[in-house]
């Protein structure tokens, strides 16, 4: 059954993309369920014809309590939106070749299988394979996720030859549990493990014109390429070529990439060390796109085959950012389009590049998600930024023009916007940060607000609410709610060759740079920026200093928890699912820990570098109160907790259960009514601690008693003073 | 249907007690089917009217690969032995009051129940609860197993009235899966959990003489007084007794006497702060008996009511000892019975009570499992030695002679004993450690051999073959195969007063005692002792200085991983499922490791501590080749394993699975394939490090290349050089 919904209006067609939404009388505040039912944008097609396009969001369903997957259907011309399909999962959307359908792998109810949507949504099977593997944060998962309940998958990945004859497509086979005794790393790797591995095999499968399956290759469980990578699938002189992983006896990791002939189906190794990047974005000389340098401007470079490089120019953006949109070469190579990611003012934009001079498409708005024809004459994008929430928008290449189609989420349409300023802050040691500020709602000048920072690594950018930067930390609503709201992003590595240096040093784990002056220029110096910015808006009487928290979840909780045992600003903060830093994680990332603390916490050498940043061995330091929020119980977080506790600091932590005894929340909660809970948390913690309110209607009124006999008990108040780089 | 199988013919009959089995022409060697297969005795009840007796022994059963539970019954008079029921569990035998019926808690394939056992061998229902809870080492879990596949349970224990009319029993229910949010201290004790914890609760009910069933009470998870001790049920004065357990909103425990007039069936506190001690032995004057003092003779001690003490006397043995025979009293009151453990030479035998001297009832052999007839006049034991497979003796108390009855393990008894020397050893520290030495079969003065050290704990006793103290090391096959073999115990505690104070601070965790001595006179006290017991053996031209090994589980893998990194003296060792001492595990174990580390190991005046002793923090300092045998991943352990690694050591770890992917191996391994692989493996591992043997068709043939690498890149040899005991 096929609901159809009007999603957007003609009325809401052609407005300006530089502007946030025009408010109109109509307009409205955030409400709870806004942040909770911001659409997460995963995968969109434009039709053949450019006269429609498919495009699938995920959305927190209260009723079900589970995020669900929506396929839309889009007409380019009228922006009249129709539901297709609501299921677990959609993903990988794309047009089948030569014809006018669509194809995508969806979980109906039969784990993940490889579908074909017709022109007019009707759904039908292509490949479907009832034994699945699971990926998922559940007991026997082959793989872990990252932010989706535990998800069979019969078909992992798939990709169909330009002519769209042939069809080349991965299944999994989950392997029954083998009751074999295990061994050295086996046994090692399940040190830290919360829940017993599955294993599988992956098969990689070649349907020919005629219907056929001819099975290529059965894959086993290490191959993380074909697992993970999704293969690189290329079609070319009539072969397919895709990438798999080898594993030699000593563990060590090979790329290869595997050619096909369609003629005769039988596998050869065409490159036995392929090497792949991130990303790969193909120019349109045959090479691969790159962004060189560093500083706010970056050289646009082609690498050619024979290793020559083409330079395009200087440009104040990078191509390659995971989070801008992918490349795109029309069907006779002279054209190609790649996502780029500005370095000021962080949004995504679009660069083509032809013999000309490259030109961007895309203004003050992002374009993160894109689709184009074959011949990238016409395009769609997902438009969207702080402010605006996303639309679909048309593009035509040639004029370099954007049209507003439709709204993706027409319920956040009708939300007045809050003002929401970009900003750079320069703090004490030269260090640029990127980041907004959300003022409150009616901000009155000459008072002073309290302030939240909000900081997940470099995702303050101008996309809408979206929950890789605030989490679930509902940003907009504490806006709403009084407080003034900082989005900053820690100081850019690519600000300048030191900074890169220092970066380089912590992410190849080597000991180019010395531990302390690891710790210093990187978690320090988040702390520095977080104190210099608020500290700005204290001194131009904004800021109350004594009502002042910070947020921050995974690279933003190192940030927020070496903030809360170093500075004197923060009164209360709250930190997500990380532990990073802590002393118990040392056996599962030696190689990075070696590079911050210069060895383990056992070694009498390495132990001062570890007392003067490890946050767990400083709770003593701590005087503001820290919320843990946790998708598991990790050992790290749990010594941080204890010891903050045995400092009488006051300190809670909350674990969020998965759907079952035998699953967890994932890193990025996807359980609605966790969501909930974790933003009810949120607000609840940052009245309590640093506005001295309690919410009887609260579903946390009921640890209010707790913390009363926590505050009571605290050995002192945070004084608003800064921190000093430790001895 | 009921097997009848003669267990043993009248030829048995008669055998001295006091002397090892005696040799026949038809005895044979010790095989590794032999280790496997040695019964282990559970429980059992002598007939009402001295007839007959019913045991419960467990069995590993290679069919199946599950340690299967059997009832016997043997007539007391010829020794006709017949196997009742098989079943997967079979606990708690005994008499029904006023019947000749017995009852036991069996798990027939609908979880643990009570059932009655007719004297014909007929078993029926007597309470079914299909609500079961389960006890394993598995997901879900409601409480942790010790040695048995995940046992779902519906009848968690029962007291029957003295007069038989009434039946107290307690009934579990698992909850189902609640996914609320946890909280602090719910959420630090998953820090290092495995699986899943389940919760249940626990249903307490009276069952009066009409079959009609009162519930007198349901209990929380955490009332482990009710969930683990059994509730210490009594029956007086028209009403029955028994331990509930408190636990207030800051977690302290507080166990509570309950009593319920049978008249009323109305609980009532009758008692709300009881105190108890490990194991409760009834006087003949109302009190309860005790050992007391230190050294080699203890005082007999019955402590009444009105807290006065009555004296029996001084003894070699002590009793209270969890592996003894329990209490006793006659139905009269007059005569006590209570099992002992002698000092020297350990082993166990009866003290009967009465207003004279007491009298000891047992020999050189051990007397371990008893049960009496009401007025304690007759009675039956299991009585065994290190040489002499268990059996059935009866017991004429009056008299106080004992009569082998039947054999308890037939096919034990046609092997040839092995020369089983009882010792004392002496060490340089004037610490007296107990054992034995197993000569090697055929032994050859003059001649050299291999040797290996067994330890765990104080196990070494004249027990048969027993698995709590050799685990999976096959003493008897590795004598059969020409190792010397030392089963040496720690030094006790109690032989003086400053080594118990010692092992006081420890075990109550106090600081009466500075870490460093504390290490010292435990766990390098140990090592001394195993290093000088070795040396005598050297010194008296027995044992080969260079091929020494080392073997131990759980505390004896405390005394193994100690002694490897502080001893050059063991080229190979064995430690199995244990990782106390390690770091990792401070924060399960703040308490104990702050008496035995003084402090954290980051806590820098707590780290030299660490350093001296802390075997993960020794792998340098190590020259052997280590085994770990695990049943779980613990980090502790796989800390060591990599510590040795990293160091160039010879080192393996080696997981033994559990039943299925959602289920773990249990400390005392119940998994019979897991069990012969785990000795087999021992086997070629000290065959292998020692020796230099290799065998083609071990199962771990394939591991002798990984191990030749280890040989070959190991830095160092051991060199037979004893311990110093560390700055």
């Amino acid at each position: 059954m096929i609901r159809t919904i009007l999603l957007t209006g003609s009325a809401m067609l052609g407005i300006a993309l530089a502007l946030p939404s025009v408010a109109t009388e109509r307009q409205r505040a955030w409400t709870l369920d806004d942040q909770l039912t911001v659409p997460e944008i995963r995968t969109l097609a434009i039709a053949a014809d450019g006269k429609g396009a498919a495009y699938v969001v995920r959305i927190a369903d209260r009723t079900s309590d589970k995020t669900v997957a929506v396929l839309r259907h889009v007409d380019l011309a009228s922006g009249k939106t129709r539901e297709w399909l609501r299921a677990a999962w959609i993903e990988d959307l794309r047009r089948i070749p030569g014809t006018a359908d669509w194809s995508a792998r969806i979980d109906k109810g039969e784990g993940v299988q490889l579908y074909r949507i017709a022109a007019n949504g009707a759904v039908t099977p292509i490949v479907v394979h009832p034994e699945t593997a699971i990926y998922g944060d559940s007991e026997g998962a082959t793989y872990l996720a990252y932010g989706h309940a535990p998800l069979p998958t019969g078909v992992r990945s798939y990709s169909w030859s330009p002519d769209g004859q042939w069809l080349w497509y991965v299944v999994l086979d989950a392997e029954p549990y083998d009751r074999r005794m295990r061994y050295d790393a086996d046994v090692a790797s399940e040190r830290a493990q919360r829940r017993s591995p599955g294993r599988a095999t992956a098969s990689i499968f070649l349907r020919g014109p005629n219907g056929k399956d001819r099975l290529l290759s059965t894959r086993p469980h290490g191959d993380i390429s074909t697992f993970f990578d999704r293969s690189f699938v290329s079609w070319r002189n009539g072969e397919v070529n895709y990438d798999v992983m080898e594993v030699d006896a000593d563990g060590r990791q090979q790329t290869m990439t595997m050619a096909v002939p369609l003629a005769t189906g039988v596998p050869r190794v065409a490159d036995d060390k392929a090497t792949r990047g991130y990303w790969r974005l193909a120019g349109p000389r045959g090479g691969r796109l790159t962004s060189e340098g560093i500083g706010s401007m970056r050289d646009l470079v082609e690498t050619l085959p024979d290793g020559s490089k083409q330079h395009y120019g200087r440009f104040p953006f990078a191509v390659g950012d995971g989070r801008a949109s992918g490349g795109f070469v029309s069907a006779d190579g002279k054209r190609a389009i790649a996502g780029f990611r500005t370095i000021e003012n962080p949004r995504f934009g679009l660069v083509v590049i032809e013999k000309a001079k490259p030109r961007v498409i895309g203004g003050a708005s992002s374009l993160n998600h894109c689709d184009f024809t074959a011949a990238l004459d016409r395009g769609i994008c997902i438009a969207q930024s702080q402010t605006m929430a996303p639309a679909v928008v048309s593009i035509d290449v040639a004029s370099g023009t954007m049209r507003r189609i439709a709204s993706v989420a027409p319920a956040h349409d009708g939300i007045a916007p809050l003002r929401t300023e970009p900003r750079t802050w320069v703090n004490r040691n030269d260090s640029k940060a990127t980041g907004y500020i959300v003022w409150p709602r009616g901000y009155t000048k000459g008072k002073r607000y309290p302030a939240i920072v909000i900081t997940h690594g470099t995702d303050a950018d101008e996309r809408f609410a979206n929950q890789e930067n605030q989490w679930e930390y509902p940003a907009q609503l504490l806006a709403e709610r009084g407080y003034v709201v900082l989005l900053i992003n820690v100081p850019a590595s690519t600000q300048n060759a030191d900074l890169k240096a220092i970066y380089d040093t912590w992410v190849n784990e080597t000991k180019d740079r010395p531990p302390r002056e690891v710790q210093d220029r990187i978690w320090l110096n988040d702390t520095a920026s977080f104190e210099d910015a608020v500290s700005e808006l204290i001194d131009a009487g904004v800021v109350d200093p004594m009502r002042v928290g910070i947020a921050g979840f995974s690279r933003g909780s190192q940030s927020v928890n070496v903030a809360m045992t170093q500075s004197q600003m923060f009164g209360a903060a709250s930190s997500g699912d990380g532990g990073y830093l802590e002393p118990a994680f040392y056996p599962s990332l030696t190689g990075s820990y070696d590079t911050v603390y210069g060895g383990p916490p056992t070694d009498p050498a390495a132990l001062p570098n570890y007392l003067r940043m490890a946050p767990s061995l400083r709770g003593k330091e701590a005087c503001g109160a820290m919320l843990l929020q946790m998708a598991n119980p990790y050992p790290a977080s749990v010594d941080l907790y204890a010891a903050l506790r045995a400092a009488k600091v006051a300190a809670q932590i909350s674990l969020y259960p998965g759907e079952d005894m035998a699953s967890d929340e994932t890193h990025i909660f996807h359980i609605p009514s966790n969501r909930l809970k974790a933003m009810q948390e949120n607000i609840a913690w940052f009245d309590y601690w640093l506005l001295g309110k309690r919410d009887s209607d609260s579903p946390f009124a009921d640890r209010y008693a707790e913390w009363d006999k926590m505050r009571g008990a605290a050995p002192r108040r945070c004084d608003g003073s800064k921190s000093v780089v430790p001895d």
